[in-house]
């Protein structure tokens, strides 16, 4: 168990971070070891901009700027591996609102309620049933909004199969199993969605085909991607209509999580989104015409964010100092939200912030994201500076000094290696931008 | 007034769209040239993969790859025009749920409403109540959000002025006014916002900037630039405790329509945020200590969407053929979702295939993206297979054919210029990465 003060901040987090946190709070296998892990990452995530302090106490999710970028990197990533680099899979877009009946979740309007509540002469049965009259369904996920367009998707491939749905989208899912009817048990998510259409002869190839791209793609930006697994799940436990199901998990420190989740659909769900007109579904493969197979792949992105923020955390012995140890969040270069920390030594503080702000504007226009650390006027002693810059996942930190004034010459220490060299101001943006180049083709 | 058919039509478009367009059936100004344009747009949005064609039926928001590659290119812009290429403006992710009470529109859970509502022991008043305690306030847009989070990014610029926040989601509006209590009310849009806190001294002048930086960025984009303009709201329209408002408009074939807004709110609306703790809110402007006015700029990036697909809609004459116009897409090289189509001539299907799937890895891997045309089974003159992709807005048309097998010459036609140019196939790559890396720095 963890202790009640960490539980406390546990329960405070926001919005989606507190489900799987709060979740951790009630599992017995949770040692010391992995409370002291959340509480440094809690802490870390909340002084250095990943969640806004104030998702603590406002209980929704609410990121800060590093978080924003993080998430956006992810997100840019995951497009990138199931859209941009494949031919046969379309990027689409649907709406939140979902047809009405089924869904559980609905946006109704407020004032509606409260006007027609208020009419003496109108019942509160007919009060409700006029809520619900204007109200719309809001989707748990996207699946279906990709099967809807299915039979639209044909034109695009000459009705040949396999091809793919994919989808980046918000989420509103119900938590009111598992918290009771406390408040705040409704939960929002970023999912990503990938639905691929195959012929029923080779689904089973494509659930294996599509569970490892799933895992490399996961582990291609851990740190440690041993982390991250796959697990099948148990036929006892799959719902009805469901062939096969697998599932992408990641070690948190108080155990398993599961990020994505590949079910092998069959057609039923196919079928059933469009009853009565089933000669629409109907695909070539080679030669034969068949109702495609389904196969559902999604994720929880949000959940995704703090697998790498968990996975990136490093405690390390410090050799060269009285500290023991050394906190860095050693984020994958392609994701982290910011490559460059640029700060200034002790020195003439208007001529430095010159400089500093030339800098960063060069780099900014070459698109190298950039943290604008000289504004911060509190001064930091250099090891302080780089304690922070180490918890922000910065890849480099540039250091304008006295010195820069003098002959040019900045000072850059590298994240990983901790190795601190000089380099001539009129070289800086070339190496920075091959560096960053280089590990984003690896 | 537009024909029956064409408002039919109108009235059956995605959510978002279908707002402006159904606004526009009712204006008297509209002549039968702009509805021409209207029905012609739509027709092209449906065919060429903009819009889901079952958007028409289902009355929601749905993008198809196209569409959703387009909206994905102008928050990209957006994005870097606004966060990553300034040092003071952070960007930020807020919930979409808010705290409850004045919100009018909320999501509930339909579920808990049923159950509670078929126990007997339960009136209808008391199940009224419990669904709306159980239930959370939606966001109409990004402002809230921003100014909760002022008091934590006070911390990133250490209490000194002007600094920003940004943030890009989705909101969710109610237009009972305009609609009346017809199904299918709350609509769904993607806001951009930015919150500028600056001293009250120079607020003046911030709107001003900010408002011609904002015009200057839509018209970077376009095709005819004079077709975006500012307005300012005049005084007697302004709402209590707004100091100025200016529009940026976009003309459309109906009218004018507002892009974005930009609203100087004084520092009441920050100081309602913060009742009781006023002192918080105090920043340092030079050696003044000062509440920072607000301003904030808003646009609605569905509606941006759709003026970039009109502004860039070109019907010219054609000089070389029976077929008296050519209809092409002009987006900008930077916005258009496809920037290369690859298709195949006649001859040896399976050979000519596998050199367009060779050349489409290549291009993939490059990231330019890549419309796989040679999936499409339907044979196409090479006349129609020119419209097909000018009315996609593709840059170049890349045609593999018998000649390619023989000597490595590929067809290459230029969306603009409709120059055919024949060119090796060991060139193409590099030929199309100076070209869309050239006009994305113009």
């Amino acid at each position: 168990m963890l202790p009640l003060y960490c539980r406390k901040r546990l329960l405070l987090i926001g919005e989606n971070l507190s489900r799987y946190l709060r979740h951790s709070s009630n599992h017995n296998a949770t040692t010391g070891d992995g409370c002291d892990q959340v509480s440094l990452l809690l802490r870390l995530c909340e002084e250095r901009h990943f969640i806004s302090p104030g998702a603590f106490h406002t209980k929704t999710c609410v990121y800060g700027p590093l978080g924003t970028e993080l998430k956006k990197n992810i997100l840019e990533q995951w497009w990138t591996a199931a859209i941009r680099s494949r031919a046969r899979v379309f990027g689409i877009s649907t709406s939140v609102h979902t047809r009405p009946c089924k869904e559980s979740l609905m946006i109704a309007n407020y004032r509606t309620v409260q006007e027609n509540y208020h009419q003496d002469s109108v019942t509160t049965e007919e009060a409700l049933k006029m809520v619900f009259q204007n109200s719309m369904s809001v989707r748990s996920n996207l699946l279906q909004g990709a099967l809807q367009q299915y039979v639209h998707a044909l034109e695009l491939v000459s009705r040949k199969l396999p091809f793919g749905l994919a989808e980046i989208g918000l989420c509103h899912q119900s938590n009111d199993q598992s918290f009771g009817n406390s408040h705040g048990c409704l939960s929002e998510l970023t999912e990503s969605s990938l639905v691929w259409f195959c012929s029923p002869r080779t689904s089973s190839q494509w659930m294996d085909y599509w569970a490892r791209q799933r895992l490399q793609w996961w582990r291609k930006f851990a740190l440690g991607p041993s982390d991250f697994s796959l697990c099948d799940v148990a036929d006892k436990d799959l719902k009805e209509g469901i062939l096969r199901g697998i599932k992408v998990l990641c070690k948190f420190p108080w155990g398993l999580e599961t990020l994505e989740t590949l079910w092998s659909l069959g057609n039923t769900e196919l079928q059933k989104t469009y009853e009565g007109t089933q000669t629409k579904l109907q695909c070539r493969d080679g030669r034969k015409v068949v109702v495609p197979h389904v196969i559902s792949i999604s994720g929880d992105m949000d959940k995704g964010m703090l697998a790498y923020l968990f996975n990136s955390l490093k405690q390390l012995k410090k050799t060269d100092s009285k500290q023991k140890q050394r906190t860095v969040l050693k984020l994958h270069p392609t994701l982290t939200p910011v490559k460059v920390a640029l700060d200034m030594g002790r020195g003439s503080n208007s001529e430095l912030r010159q400089v500093c702000e030339g800098l960063l504007q060069e780099f900014l226009e070459e698109g190298i994201p950039t943290w604008p650390g000289y504004l911060d006027t509190l001064p930091l002693s250099l090891e302080n500076l780089h304690t922070k810059y180490d918890e922000m996942g910065v890849l480099f930190t540039v250091l304008v000094s006295e010195t820069t004034l003098k002959n040019g010459l900045l000072l850059v220490r590298n994240r990983d290696t901790t190795i601190r060299e000089t380099m001539h101001i009129s070289e800086i943006k070339g190496f920075l931008l091959r560096y960053i180049d280089a590990s984003e083709n690896l």
